[in-house]
């Protein structure tokens, strides 16, 4: 009797889904099986905006953040104020945008200095943001990296580098918005009482 | 100031991930975006395999199981026993096939009925499965539903269709394996001392 598996096809497209991020081998051929079997499905479509995606998308010249042609959607807008926000990744870019508290342009360092990951200064996008601001492009460099160990790490090389160029500052880290100060941890306590303010 | 988002491509490329199950809005975003950003991503891959897989495979004409192209791997199997087990989906055949308890062929119902659902007989590959039976397909019918209200239906109306045409068995209810009494609820419990065999 022979051993039955699914159709080489339906395994091939389970193995591509199982190489999505947070999709494990379950989930991948319950996903594959219902792009095959379910009337809502349009696995075509899915295939078509994959490939478009794959086709139009490329970095921003200028800041690295996402775009589909020339330079992205915010270096474009003539009405942004002459502020740099470096962060760790294009995905960081829009958080940022939906908060509607900051009016200036981005910088994509691609990455955070790791030396256990081998990420070094060569490997993030340093040099252009340094093009930049010697060409003007800021009078104020935020840097909105994350409050873990490469993200300090990250934001001390840059201000290193920065000081003396233009004002470098840091978001703060304390409190998140609705959280009481049951829920906080110890070192996100201790940098709240650093980040204290006059009222 | 323009409002910023994502260019059309990848939106679009994070509504077709939205619509797969189990993936909600947060990991529809994450997924197109590694895809698009990670190195290791292969979108054309995936979206090659999603067109070959959409091409390729078919319901068999006989059972309902996956195929691409002429009567699937079970059906195709010379080795198989004249047993027919009745399942409600294709994606029922594979756990059978890898538990080895099993060497007969498979009919697929394509679902079970549920009025609530509006699924009726008419929806069910039933006519398909009597003409499997008539024509010699099989010498005993084994009911392989699901445990629940609509499996038990569906188990109950086709053992009502095929008596006196051949003998129907289901499978059995009871504690699954590995599991502890404990663990089982009453309904397991009850069904699993209903079907007690003598030792």
């Amino acid at each position: 009797m022979a051993r039955i598996e699914y159709p080489a096809a339906v395994i091939r497209l389970i193995d591509e889904m199982k190489r999505l991020p947070g999709v494990g081998p379950r989930s991948a051929e319950r996903i594959a099986i219902w792009l095959l079997q379910n009337p809502r499905a349009e696995p075509l479509a899915l295939a078509a905006s994959l490939q478009q995606a794959k086709e139009e998308i490329t970095p921003c010249p200028q800041c690295g953040f996402f775009t589909s042609g020339g330079e992205c959607a915010v270096c474009d807008d003539p009405a942004r104020e002459p502020i740099l926000c470096v962060v760790e990744q294009a995905t960081d870019v829009l958080p940022l945008e939906r908060s509607g508290a900051f009016k200036g342009r981005y910088h994509c360092l691609g990455g955070k200095l790791s030396p256990l990951d081998n990420v070094t200064p060569d490997d993030l996008r340093i040099g252009p943001l340094l093009r930049r601001i010697s060409e003007g492009a800021g009078t104020e460099v935020i840097l909105a990296l994350g409050a873990d160990v490469e993200g300090e790490a990250t934001a001390n090389y840059l201000a290193s580098l920065l000081r003396g160029r233009c004002p470098v500052t840091r978001i703060a880290q304390g409190l998140p918005a609705g959280g009481g100060l049951e829920h906080a941890d110890a070192l996100t306590l201790a940098r709240a009482l650093e980040g204290r303010r006059d009222l």
